[in-house]
């Protein structure tokens, strides 16, 4: 791990910032953080998930961040420190915080190598970072962090407090809200996939809408958001999209959605909040997806999606019934051989 | 939308440069362009497929395309003024480049800050934006629009009136024709991915070929296409590549095709022409693909495809076989309890 | 074909080179090298595998590499030379190096406009494109190449003899072995898709840990792999990886291994060595794949797999078991049709 040689603190210290309830010796020192089984003896560590029991009884981690209700006892591990909190996984990540702290240098101030036009305007606090082009009337809020590479098009907004990677591209009229983080070489604003189509000439309808994208969004590394045809394609507040993922034009994603790695959202379609696409799921143009909906992974949905409904498969079906089918596949050679018995017996003019 | 504030037109002249036929008040004024729901009522919209019928009677647009020979009839809508026209959505796209014009700066001229082997010709009134590196023997024609960013390599050949968007990598010896256009961080020429496999360890085969794409071809965002081992990898004229396609080395891709966000062609396959590979298609390599075929979302080709043919499903069937199948799917339990009750009256033994 | 016009060397030359057995005329020129099909009188080729006994027949490449043990008879092709070797393919591979040899001036020394913080450590005979950042502390050996536009993150470590094509990014202490080539676009140490859910909104876990690459990796286009949450993401020596392909965090992927264009690997997944997975296949996180597994094109694997087992479907099967499965829903059609007679026939009152 690439944890600050510096960094040091004790059990008692790590409770009281993740308001947690020790229980063992809390002068034991901390000097970073792993997974159960990384863990050395100076690790925090974390355990959440009763599948991983056998992870904990062998962690080499002392100081342990554990669910204050348990399902199920814990196993007898004589000397560990435990810090009891509501969500173990969260404390975790506080501390991690804590670790993240000075590990990076971010670009500070604008560099003498950014190429930025006079008429763009740039927060204070916001740093540009070499080589980074800011087109005319471009704004950025403040507090904001625009690494080395990065394209800002003409009066493209990027609110404040924002982390933006090396090479993204944000090409003209995107909108970015606040605390938003964009992983580098993701792609904002490319031309939406339209053409008219006569007599097989395949003929482009100028895509003139944009991207809005509402706060505290992340998007992963190399990710494709098309801007809308007219209007906008749309991503709401709180949403997560992973790496390489492909949103097309005038798609509109509701708040506080999972976007897994592959997912391809095709034109028009909505996406409610909360909904969970996991990876490589694919999806047709002007579908709904009801808010709350999960998706499993490689699933590809040709019809909109009830609030709340759980799909899979290709083309997607209620999970439920997609198990049983997938049981039945497992079943099919039996039931050919049974038929073929039957068929014998009672038809054998066939 | 981002209509620049300045438009405004009579339904009367946008009759007249669509050539379409007017009926109502030609003297209402148009400042946007914009979908049957999104518009306001100074926007023109568009009608063209009777599954819309309802956002057609709740638009407020007031100016409508429409198609001369309706399927169906109109809902009644008075006040309303139409522009009949054998293609509405194109007729739309026209609308949008006018729409279009002058909303975006692109760059002009050479930028100070870009990178050009002094060996590297580059055309009349062909811009090369901000760190743009062009390397020696390149050749750019006329008119064409190089982004901040991008990478030409040793000996690439651009031709006229292009657009390559920021960050497109180009590698060495990659030949573009006219009126191309490149999504942002899209890369042509990246090596094959070719290996000879000897006791276990995959030893690289050199990739010396190149790439060569057609006039009229659009290519998306963050799209790879590998240079060829020896030869060349190929995209015919008037194709259109939707972001994040993958299209190894060898293959070859004819005129007027669509290839939708996430296809994968492996190594040396042909595609037709007028062929359409919808989102997440994959096809192993060495098969050929006839003209006019299409392929289904999500489906997988292991083998030649007929020209015409429409296939579905992964592995791959004719469309109409793998859809019988799908509602055999469904079917699949009730046949399951069928035949057990079957087997338990007259298979008891079993 | 993009060979140097300066090339040429005898057949007898090429027999020495590859160790080969030479057959026929050794004194015919060669000027270049291609496929069967492609190849002109002047170019050397290889063949293979009987599958292409046709194109062997028809080649106009007057001489060839093929295999010392011939499965089958040669057709009769008076005039031809062979060349007799081990593996043709790989005898083919050494003559592509020949003719690769000088057909790229890659980067040479460091460029005026490269980024390079003072703290940096640059090995000899290494090159740094223009608009390349290297940020603090990173750290590349002797020989290396890194194109133009690269970002270097800090205290990122970068081997020998290793090819960094434009625009890759390496953020923040990635390591990188020696004789790695990453392709173009290409992006190593993105943050984990990692978040903590709590009422609904998903709290970012910060990813501390870093990527690390063994000796002699190739990475294609546009691949993304994200950096661990803490410890490290893994890529074994030898491994070849295609374009557009995902690994997330705390990954480990063994030796020698084959990762096709758009595979999708989540979190915390372990891939043993010389395991093989074709394109578009998915995996969940916290799974094993054993030693030498091949995993057929767009399958999805949820569990673990054993040493040696082929799997293909989606959800993954054994192949064997998959490959049944798929003979018999083209059967379902006569399988249901049989089942209605019975039905009929036995079970009327249903």
């Amino acid at each position: 791990m690439t944890t600050p040689a510096t960094f040091q603190m004790t059990a008692q210290q790590i409770a009281e910032i993740v308001k947690g309830h020790l229980d063992g010796d809390g002068t034991r020192a901390i000097r970073g953080a792993a997974t159960l089984t990384d863990a050395s003896e100076q690790d925090i560590s974390f355990f959440h998930n009763p599948k991983y029991i056998d992870q904990l009884a062998g962690t080499k981690a002392q100081v342990l961040l554990i669910p204050e209700k348990m399902n199920g006892a814990l196993p007898s591990l004589p000397g560990k420190t435990y810090i009891k909190v509501a969500h173990p996984q969260f404390a975790f990540a506080q501390i991690l915080m804590l670790l993240d702290k000075g590990r990076v240098h971010h670009p500070q101030g604008i560099h003498p190598r950014a190429v930025i036009d006079p008429s763009a305007k740039i927060g204070a606090g916001t740093a540009v970072g070499a080589n980074a082009v800011i087109e005319r009337d471009a704004v950025i809020g403040d507090n904001s962090i625009i690494y080395a590479g990065v394209y800002v098009g003409e009066r493209t907004h990027i609110g404040s407090n924002c982390l933006v990677y090396p090479n993204v591209i944000l090409r003209e009229d995107t909108h970015i809200g606040n605390r938003v983080i964009i992983g580098p070489g993701a792609i904002l604003g490319s031309d939406g996939y339209g053409f008219a189509t006569i007599q097989g000439k395949h003929l482009k309808i100028p895509q003139i809408g944009r991207v809005a994208i509402a706060d505290d969004v992340e998007i992963g590394a190399n990710v494709t958001i098309d801007r809308a045809t007219t209007g906008e394609t749309r991503v709401g507040s709180g949403t997560k999209i992973d790496n390489l993922v492909h949103i097309a034009h005038n798609v509109e994603i509701g708040k506080d959605c999972l976007i897994v790695a592959f997912v391809g959202i095709s034109g028009s379609t909505k996406i409610g909040n909360r909904v969970t696409l996991a990876g490589q799921v694919g999806m047709v143009g002007h579908i709904t997806v009801g808010d709350g909906a999960v998706v499993a992974a490689q699933s590809g949905l040709m019809n909109d999606v009830n609030p709340g409904e759980l799909m899979f498969g290709s083309p997607a079906r209620p999970h439920k019934e997609a198990m049983k089918i997938q049981a039945l596949l497992g079943k099919l050679p039996e039931m050919y051989d049974t038929l073929k018995t039957l068929k014998k017996k009672f038809l054998p003019e066939n």
